[in-house]
């Protein structure tokens, strides 16, 4: 059988993947796809594992587009300290492995480097040898270290009732027992609705 | 051509999909195909456009599955307020619609009721009849508005410098000027490292 590079896949199929999904074929979702082999080569079969993302860009589209953990079925959380990481992570035990893109590592590939650390401004980076030096780095960029992940703070939240908020009339999960929805309670939405919100209402 | 249910799919072709990405077939991401079936038919065509989902359960798949917004490329943007609502949005202007579902319109489907509001629990509803009654009713559970979003308090964060936290010792992106990353300063992540951690250390 052909060697593989990423699961099942070559790096161009992948990269078929990702435009498919993605729009543009990113660096960070190229290395991603990495990041989710060697998490996959180093959990046990058949393990029931969720993952967690230390950050929004790229990253949590490798893992949608090669694991079944979705942001709609909650079994990717995103919790975003801006670091290029990924937790995969037993999901009735906490049992977990971290694997991290680490920066002393891109040393022997230059443009990963002046991607990775922004040396350079994108406008100057050379995107051709960028994915050339990504597809022959493969894993070598990566460092792996087990960890144990408190899984009752993840505990999904499967409660709340589902109750009609009386300023927008639209039903809504409550989770801290308040009778008006967040959106109406706080302005944490950016938009208006072009129509006047009026309580009772039917909009 | 045979009519299509959601976009170019079929209901069954798409159900496929979702048991794919998705992994069950669930409800929410089946109104979820509607739902973005009715706001790609109410923007203007060529309309680049990006999205704001009000539930992380089930239906920001519906959108990674049908359209180009992603969590990965900042095109989808999750604001949980517990409400099951898109708002499609034009990028540059602003301008954009705001799909929900109108639990006043599930009146005629009982099943869908059920599930929604959770009148019964889960073990007790129908889920042969409930997806039925999904496919029969399509996008007549919906409702519609014209929203203004405002686009300067979505505006992407590019910038952010690349620097390496004294603690982890890994690179981060920098957001609010601190010399330790998120994950170093605050106990945001829910794992523990199965190594000691200590200031410079590489470990």
């Amino acid at each position: 059988m052909k060697n593989k590079d990423i699961l099942t896949y070559t790096f161009e199929e992948y990269i078929t993947m990702i435009e498919h999904f993605h729009g543009s074929v990113a660096p960070g979702i190229l290395i991603g796809g990495f990041m989710v082999d060697l998490a996959c080569r180093n959990i046990p079969k058949n393990t029931m594992y969720n993952v967690i993302c230390e950050t929004t860009k790229c990253l949590p589209d490798a893992v949608q587009l090669l694991t079944q953990c979705t942001i709609g079925n909650q079994r990717l959380k995103i919790i975003n300290v801006g670091r290029y990481a990924l937790t995969f992570y037993e999901k009735d035990t906490g049992w977990g492995i971290r694997i991290y893109l680490d920066y002393k590592k891109t040393e022997p590939w230059s443009e990963i480097k002046n991607w990775y650390l922004k040396v350079k401004p994108k406008h100057m980076q050379n995107k051709q040898l960028l994915l050339s030096q990504i597809k022959e780095a493969g894993t070598n960029l990566l460092g792996i270290k087990k960890v144990d992940v408190n899984i009752k703070l993840l505990g999904q939240k499967h409660n709340g009732r589902i109750v009609i908020c009386p300023f927008c009339d639209e039903a809504y999960r409550v989770t801290n027992g308040t009778a008006v929805c967040p959106a109406c309670r706080e302005e944490i939405l950016p938009y208006v609705l072009k129509t006047i919100k009026t309580a009772k209402t039917v909009l």
